[in-house]
């Protein structure tokens, strides 16, 4: 069980290669100035500590430039600032966008195994499903009724796809989710245990206690958005909640019902965002920020770790705190009020 | 994929209807002031900028006045103070309940479907099980020796019940629940991937690291309480965890063993409370707040958002920040911090 | 469904005993200085105000001096500051680690059930499994091909284990676990619903979006390691995420990739661990703290109730607040806060 041996364990990942120098910088539009000895043979990607001469690393981090003098990679990944860094025998590899070059020199070498047309004998379908060319549903998986399921998708063990859920091509529904309610655009990827399309917390005071006010609205998650393990997404109650293209939320989230997320967001861990809040594209939330409900965010704001959010957020805001503020303002805050207790 | 169509997808949600006016105001109570043609049938619920003459609409808050001034709705659910604001050739149905009225008269069109007698045929039912009338078990879940299932009860796919635990009639057990030492009241209602009744976070420090204290409790939830997706409650220790009748929990929340809730408390997403708190009748905790243990929080309480509670909440007490105090002492230190940090 | 009858409810609960008072000083190291009747039998555990001459009892806070005066109980372990406090007719079992002591009692009288050998039958069991001796496999559970499950574990109904993962003797896998790319060590248990192994939250900004960064680590759990209910532990991405041994972690808990953690931590509820941050051993972190990524907390650090930590934190200190701070730092400033704002 010793940790910290090479990336890529063979038992749990893919291996493709060994690859060119120019196969690797046509895959990653990264170039190489250094005049280096074309033709050769690349085997795996490593950390720089770790790295051989047949591996290829990585740097984006000033903090790493020790260990990239002493790396024994015989290449690296980065950016432009870092190339007279790189040590003799080892090739620089520059991208001006060296984190998404590094991911597609990892991809090369480790690519995402495919989808298998293959339905397992355990899996439970219902009836007038539809199912595309090379889906593969694992174990006890349950697809309900109706359900229309787009080529290349993978349905994970013990999924659960409620009646007339669509998903469009390419999906991966993770392990032991709980999809209902739903219509999913492509390349949707939900992880382990999140529950999608289950009643929002509505209710109205009663006679005898609460009533549950019917959630009628469905969650719509557009192309490419990705949604962590154990998160969740209620149903609108009279519109959709809606997830843009392209957004990331990351585990444990709560996204209430009849919110909207713009494309491209990033919602970070143990987040929350209440009911019918309206958030525009590319925002951040950072990890355990809070939002109300009935909100707007504007365009590319940034909502801090932790941050309680009560009120609108202009477009392009940094704010952190509960309640949030300006980062300025914050930071400013914290430090008067050290000042006044020292005295 | 088009966001925003009218609510209830016949795909997804059972439709009831068409319902006479009449039908409406003796579902909802509400009354209808204005002089409307009685017998004019309606087809469904509708928001304001969406519905149609056949629709029945919702206003409850006043921002939205605009958009009831526009509305092309039949009739309008609505409060007192609103109904001179209707426009013509819109019945306005008038509660002093509005969102009550206005949930029934959605639950009239969309009825909740009743539970139907079958089992799943890949569903394990152990031994000495004592099933109600009435009650549907879904795909793949797994039941416990000696469970008793009242009538009416609907078990989701996925869903484990332990040996010995006791459902109420006309309970609900989400696909992928954990259900176990626990007794459940009538008419409970647990969410996707909710966790009940396993170990509480208790151990002591022995010679070689710590040692569990075994968990000899029981979860009991009375009737009604209703426990949302992905949320946990931990089993009780010495003593039992109990969630009082009526009380509704939400997505991601935590409760700690030998914790008590009373009736008709409100627990919102991502809070949490510790062990052996407890919570008197009515109380209200928002989202992401949390309770340290061994505290007690009186009758109608309400703890704000993200609140950190370290000591005892008196009786209609409400209190916000980390750590807690009153509204007013709050936002008082929020406009006093601000002021000195300006100077 | 009535609460608080004695703990240990026997349709839930193995039952053992009785035992002797000469058995249970031998089981917990407790001493009984008192002279009493030794031969005395036990049948069972039970709080301080229902405990009878039968049971042993519990007392370790001061506050609940008031029921030691009142109870009942044959015997109660605590420390020995409350010897003299103990009532004539009750046997003082006095233990320097009374919790401890108190925790090995109840255990004594309900023990744990051992793994039994046997497969449900309607488990699904890849190729080239290896399974130990006494291994239990719940209903529904999904054993991949190549995994290694050692000598007495337990899989629950639903779990499921992917490919080639590796568990060590003792391990208890929850009901609807999701286990993957992870290595696990001897007597790991897994809460139910407990997410290990899925990717890390990590992408690079391509043309058209985000393009997932592909997460090549590994999850190593080492022995006696506890990951509560619907936590969530992402495999790392160039490095494993290792959590070390014996250390605890609560239900709702994040731990991001590449994520560290040393021996015998404590990590409470809702708390969250970003990426590549190193914990070492004896840590605690408290419910709802979290950590940004890339930091450092040293030794015996303790973290406080929803603590912001953006920074290192050095061996042994407290801190609380957010941004995080000493303990005595915090609640200096809310005093000094109050102070003004009452002025």
């Amino acid at each position: 069980m010793a940790a910290d041996q090479l990336p890529g364990d063979s038992r749990f990942f893919r291996r493709s290669g060994p690859f060119t120098l120019e196969r690797i910088l046509e895959a990653t539009g990264a170039e190489a100035p250094g005049a280096v000895t074309l033709g050769t043979s690349f085997v795996g990607v490593a950390p720089l500590h770790a790295a051989g001469p047949q591996h290829i690393s990585f740097l984006d981090n000033r903090r790493y430039l020790p260990l990239l003098k002493e790396t024994k990679a015989g290449a690296v990944v980065l950016g432009p600032a870092f190339v007279d860094k790189t040590p003799e025998g080892c090739t620089a590899l520059v991208s001006r966008e060296p984190y998404l070059a590094w991911s597609r020199v990892a991809r090369l070498f480790h690519p995402l195994p495919p989808a298998q047309a293959k339905q397992h004998p355990t899996a439970f379908i219902g009836e007038n499903v539809i199912i595309g060319e090379q889906v593969e549903i694992g174990p006890f998986a349950v697809i309900g009724d109706g359900v229309q399921i787009g080529n290349g998708c993978v349905i994970g063990a013990h999924a659960t796809v409620g009646d007339h859920v669509v998903l469009g091509d390419g999906c991966r529904i993770g392990a032991h989710v709980t999809l209902s309610h739903a219509l999913l655009g492509e390349r949707v990827i939900l992880y382990p245990g999140a529950r999608i399309g289950q009643d929002g917390f509505g209710f109205a005071v009663g006679p005898d206690g609460f009533e549950s006010v019917p959630q009628l609205g469905r969650v719509i998650l557009e192309d490419g958005v990705e949604i962590g393990a154990n998160s969740t997404v209620d149903r609108g109650s009279m519109r959709d909640t809606v997830i843009g293209a392209g957004t990331r939320i990351d585990n444990l989230v709560q996204i209430g019902h009849n919110a909207r997320l713009g494309r491209c967001c990033i919602v970070v861990s143990q987040a929350g965002v209440s009911g019918s809040t309206e958030i525009e594209d590319f925002v951040t939330i950072a990890a355990q920020a809070g939002l109300i409900g009935h909100i707007h965010i504007g365009r590319k704001a940034r909502i801090g770790a932790q941050c309680g959010v009560m009120n609108d957020v202009e477009a392009g805001a940094d704010v952190i705190g509960s309640p949030a503020m300006p980062f300025r303002e914050f930071f400013r805050n914290v430090a008067t009020l050290r000042k006044l207790s020292r005295k």
